[in-house]
């Protein structure tokens, strides 16, 4: 039985806001590879209320076609409560944000990322202006050397 | 290397349904830091198809726009096939909760809940009537104190 | 305190795809009780961009009635832009698994699966044609026995 323990790091990202959709795949194999992990449950959180997280097919066809559907569920041009008391005008953002969420659990096995072939670990970003983001990531396994 | 451990907790609530949103956050608060935890993979779960569990700004305006966009994407008066089979009239509920969804990662870092300054954790009770509801908590990780 | 470690396995399923929902609840329940687990912090996860996990109480009334909403939400029939680009005809199906979400976190107390009575897990087959899929499950915590 090999000794658990628990890594964790950030990832940094400067995004446009407006629902942009970044591919944070790269960055989080990077974090795995660099820390060794071998087995491991991890989680993927995005502080801050108005950008989610979720996987998705990373082509701009797809990732198009669900800032569209969002625009058409939660459109931008309605009246928001939270416009109306506050004049921050991202009341979309908020409601977004909520339905699509703010975590992911995913997993390592055989010191990989579990991830379909097609599918890519993004953040949205609702927010109705650009934005310096700063993701949370940590994962309970084993792995990493007996140095450590 | 620190030694691993697991705690777990209830978090229990009386909520008036019809899709109120409740602030769990100063409770899971509590709990982490009652326990001692210091660095942690969490799981939040409400057990139960009608509620569900996400993150939001939780002032009323935007409780309210959220509220407002569901009862919009699926309305609580169309003919839902649950209702008509079994008269419980929470159709809309079971929908909503099954999308939102029951559980949340998050984490701990440096013995803190990992979140925005303005971003709490919420339990959205969608059923048809007022619910006792029991929220279960799970953390594994390290911390504690040695004496445990 | 006990011992940590981590367990992992893997659900095959037959899909005929089409917004396919499938119980897996008897699956994972039976994986938790063949490894033993008594406590643990546990993912499913859906490799693939058209598939989702979330739970819902699983009878035909309330699966028709989330088929039906996410048909309305994100109808097949309307142009995609991954449809034009690739010609895969499924544009449909990766909007609403990125918007279900591709994994669940879960946990183990007492040795049981938590979860509400008439609650069971699920995995939404949104593709446009059967699949085999092979869902990841895996758990860190304690129980297993001494000998392992």
């Amino acid at each position: 039985m090999k000794a658990m323990r628990i890594w964790h790091g950030t990832l940094e990202l400067d995004t446009r806001g407006f629902g942009q959709v970044l591919d944070i795949t790269p960055q989080l194999e990077a974090l795995v590879a660099r820390w060794g992990v071998e087995e491991g449950n991890g989680v993927v959180f995005v502080p801050g209320s108005t950008a989610a997280v979720t996987t998705i097919e990373y082509e701009p066809g797809v990732v198009q076609d669900l800032c569209q559907a969002l625009e058409r569920l939660i459109p931008r041009d309605i009246p928001y409560r939270h416009d109306a008391a506050w004049g921050d005008g991202n009341g979309f953002a908020h409601v977004r944000a909520a339905l699509v969420g703010p975590s992911l659990a995913f997993m390592v096995r055989g010191a990989r990322l579990v991830r379909g072939t097609w599918q890519q670990f993004v953040v949205c970003d609702f927010d109705n202006r650009p934005r310096r983001r700063r993701l949370e990531v940590q994962v309970v396994g084993s792995g990493g050397g007996p140095s450590r």
